[in-house]
């Protein structure tokens, strides 16, 4: 499964596991310092202060890693990969802390051909996101658009 | 609107408009290249040999971007907000490009007491991402805990 260039590559129900994202705490203060500044993503006391029990990274933060993830996973080079329109159900599940060790788990959920562009496939995942205690922290449903694997 | 600290002061059918952010040619690339290294993000030319018709920024990043200016938003000092446990139906609409100016467009569409946790209340709002054309280029319904306000 580590050779998905084009729509024509994924079959629903394939589940795949990868990557690794190393949490630190120098990248959650600097992400949330930029773009997403409230007290419990920037310190361990404010963050001990509320139900997260610490310093936390920011959803969106949490989200990136996730496509870096993503996005290393992908074949080198030649990727039919060409963006999403969107997501359903994001759901963040648990904090994720600096120290946390992320990686992904993605099952092709769904995939149609597209409508109005036949060049095109639409792939619908069910990503999560796990820590290193196999928690899911984190789990979206993009909808991701391939190119089709040329006649 | 402007002083939203607590779950109470959410109405259901509020809308506010906020915010503005540069999108900028540089931080694209530097976000792209750290969480979304796919070559439309990080490269003129990639972006043109693509539907996005040049260099346009990873949708994480504009959901990061849409996220400073929420919480720029936010009374400073004694805010409610506590995190979001998620968000429904979010698209990427239309490209973000370098030059861009972005602001914000919300609205209250449901407002619960929690179940669990007497001391927060959950709203549910309709934010959506509009650029200098005021086209919508992002919408996202995410869910905010708010703290109850004080007895």
């Amino acid at each position: 499964m580590s050779q998905r260039h084009y729509f024509e590559d994924f079959e629903v129900g394939a589940t795949d596991e990868y990557g690794q994202y190393a949490v630190t705490r120098e990248e959650v203060i600097e992400f949330a310092s930029r773009f997403d500044p409230q007290p419990f993503h920037l310190s361990e006391e404010a963050g001990q202060a509320t139900h997260f029990g610490g310093l936390c990274a920011s959803g969106w933060h949490t989200g990136a890693m996730a496509m870096r993830m993503i996005v290393d996973h992908m074949p080198a080079g030649g990727t039919g990969a060409l963006g999403s329109p969107g997501l359903e159900e994001l759901r963040w599940r648990k904090p994720v802390y600096p120290g946390d060790m992320l990686k992904m788990r993605s099952t092709v959920v769904d995939r149609r051909e597209s409508r109005s562009r036949p060049e095109l496939g639409l792939v619908v995942m069910e990503n999560q996101v796990l820590n290193q205690h196999d928690e899911v922290v984190m789990s979206f449903r993009p909808t991701v658009m391939y190119r089709r694997r040329p006649a």
